[in-house]
């Protein structure tokens, strides 16, 4: 439990060569094993919310000892409703359908060669998160449907948390008769444990990082291993010409006000210099909302407004505040969001098919949005059950990561005899 | 062009920057200009055969001073036929259906949100590649179909051959009124550059090494740009007790002696201990095809085998050359491919449903195979009309690596002003 490197890769490597034995055996597990273990884990949930609630408390006067914000404490604490909702998720997860095995696709060659692709789990999965100690049972849940080995490592303000959730998971994976190591959690809080994380890429197939700004930086920077995240979700709503106005004003106040300090809320909203009169209702409508508008030169004189600096574009506030500017229509908005976008989530308002397949076409965002608050980005909405995070990255996963995003595939092949000329 | 790395990573920005703005435009180019520039390129190779074949003269006369040996020689000589070979190559990947903008998956939810994904290029990437010029062709138009920026570094060897090559695509691109940076070549022969290339991550999104382990391995080792590559394609033939004779004979045949320098070419035979008179039989025909057969204890007093030494095992020889091994069952047979294969290829020879679905299931191989030859792990025999390689990781892309496997995804979702509840 003490600071040095060392110690840490070789806790690391205890703990990755378990999780790949794990992994090995969980690659092939029935798909009624793996459920009857979530519903387990959920059961143990709820049969332990007590003990969850102890931990709990316990890490929530350390924070307080430690000074943690006020939105730090309250990610921090697990109430009971909350502890409901963790059990529920796993139950939800575990009626999803199984990733692992699905035929993607199927195809005959001429000679006779059936070739499938099924999907296969990528191996282990490592996830590091803050403070939400939610998220053991989440992403624990997530990487066993997939057939993914697991090591966790929460926050050390979670620590007790953490333990008494991932005590659960065990007893889930213990009744199911499946290798307890399918799920592991750091079992120190020391930090040189994150970073043996990071450099894993013999015991570690993918990272997810959860959290801020600070935590996904780090791990994007410094991980040897690929890494599923978004780092900032910078998304812009465009207020096209053609616009209805009666649907863009619900869709922007929604974007922007249901819930603030996700991804998904909206950071930037351009107005097409051919829709003033309709951008400053938009405007206007935000500002009686209580949003902090921070306006370009063009929309800047409007009541309620306050003058954007260079700086408001391209910043991702979390926050009740929305940069505001007036653009030369879709290839304007098209042009801004390449400059200042995230490729985390962009919407337009249109009701123009041509202007819309241009955004859509042009814009090269993990989500593009027509007519729909940019809120919905989010595996939940998707359809997909449930989602380890939001990866904006090209290669692999994009969007919402859910179970069949935590998978790969193999190729498989049958003949009769069949040779190569 | 000296030595100086600050000079390559000046030069890789500069044509990174290129590639990028090639990228962005090319993204959304239409179908058709990409096949014209892809036919037109097919013709001014054919056009300029003599050229072609001048630069190619130039780099023989190198190599040979050089010292090269004959085998890399043939690889560097492009001869009339292959000087054709590349052109029709260029019209079947024309002639390919566009992956860019196939709709993958199309869903709509309960709220009435539309969600398709939707195919997308990867951006910039980048291919290293020795002694064979023609990559130049096949790299630079697969990765032209799928909508990607390629930066092409090819051996120092064929600087000329590469070079003249490159003057044809650049020629079609021209002709069909698309970005010619979206094909550069490395402007030098400078070893630094490659090393450039593999630190680039702000440019390129994904290198693809083709070539020897050594140049592989150096470029897994230090690429902090994600890779598609294997290292080896140590393929294991496992011939069980329920295997078909004539059948099985056959396919061990081809699966080592059709090629033996390919990375589909079977490395090793595992005999079913409860099938020994057939093995022998196998290997029998193996001594008598002039395959040297070196074999563990149970097969090492067969007539003309060789006994093996343990580092026979899990070694790719890319020669005439198989080792052999007696094993108990499916389950001894996936036990040894665990341990000593490269999770390339690997064959099983039965008529047993049972065993074969083990084989398939508890064996992650990108490629797993029943009754054919493992010289089927290849993009054309797949079907896919061309590959750029073959990878064996687990992260976006496995098996072979065709245009669909060059392309990323992004969601597209049309509503109707609808908002998050």
């Amino acid at each position: 439990m003490d600071g040095h490197a060392g110690d840490a890769s070789a806790l690391m490597a205890e703990i990755g060569a378990r999780a790949k034995a794990a992994a090995a055996e969980l690659a092939f597990a029935a798909p009624e094993a793996k459920r009857a273990a979530l519903e387990a884990a959920a059961t143990a949930i709820e049969a332990c919310a007590g003990e969850i609630a102890a931990a709990n408390a316990k890490d929530m006067a350390f924070g307080r000892e430690k000074g943690l914000s006020p939105a730090m404490l309250d990610r921090l604490e697990l109430t009971p409703p909350r502890i409901a909702a963790m059990a529920e998720g796993l139950r939800a997860i575990a009626a999803q359908p199984d990733p692992v095995g699905e035929v993607i696709a199927d195809w005959t060659r001429p000679n006779g060669l059936r070739i499938r692709r099924v999907r296969t789990p990528l191996g282990v999965v490592g996830v590091i998160y803050e403070s939400r100690p939610n998220v053991t049972a989440d992403a624990g849940g997530l990487c066993l449907k997939s057939g993914n080995a697991a090591i966790l490592r929460g926050g050390s303000e979670s620590f007790h948390s953490t333990a008494a959730i991932h005590a659960c998971l065990a007893e889930g994976l213990r009744a199911a008769g499946l290798p307890e190591d399918a799920v592991q959690v750091a079992p120190t809080r020391d930090r040189a444990f994150v970073s043996a994380m990071l450099a894993a890429s013999e015991w570690i197939d993918v990272i997810v990082p959860r959290g801020g700004k600070g935590l996904v930086g780090l791990v994007q920077r410094e991980a040897r291993v690929p890494v599923f995240a978004h780092l900032e979700g910078i998304c812009h709503v465009y207020l096209d010409k053609a616009a209805d106005p009666e649907k863009a004003l619900k869709v922007i106040l929604n974007a922007k006000t249901r819930r603030t300090g996700i991804c998904g809320a909206a950071e930037c909203l351009l107005v097409d210099r051919a829709a003033m009169a309709l951008g400053a209702r938009a405007v206007a409508a935000l500002v009686e909302a209580g949003v902090e508008v921070r306006a370009g030169s063009a929309l800047a004189h409007l009541p309620g407004v306050k003058p954007a600096a260079p700086e408001d574009f391209g910043r991702e506030f979390l926050d009740s505040i929305i940069a505001a500017e007036v653009v030369d229509g879709v290839d304007g908005a098209i042009a801004h969001i390449r400059r200042y976008g995230s490729q985390h989530t962009d919407c337009i308002l249109t009701e123009d098919d041509v202007a819309a397949a241009r955004f859509f076409q042009r814009l090269d965002s993990a989500i593009l949005i027509r007519n729909a608050s940019t809120q919905f980005a989010d595996g939940g909405e998707f359809g997909m059950g449930a989602e380890i995070g939001i990866a904006t990255g090209k290669m692999h996963a994009r969007g919402p990561v859910g179970a069949a995003e935590l998978t790969s595939f193999k190729y498989l092949v049958e003949g009769d005899g069949t040779t190569r000329p």
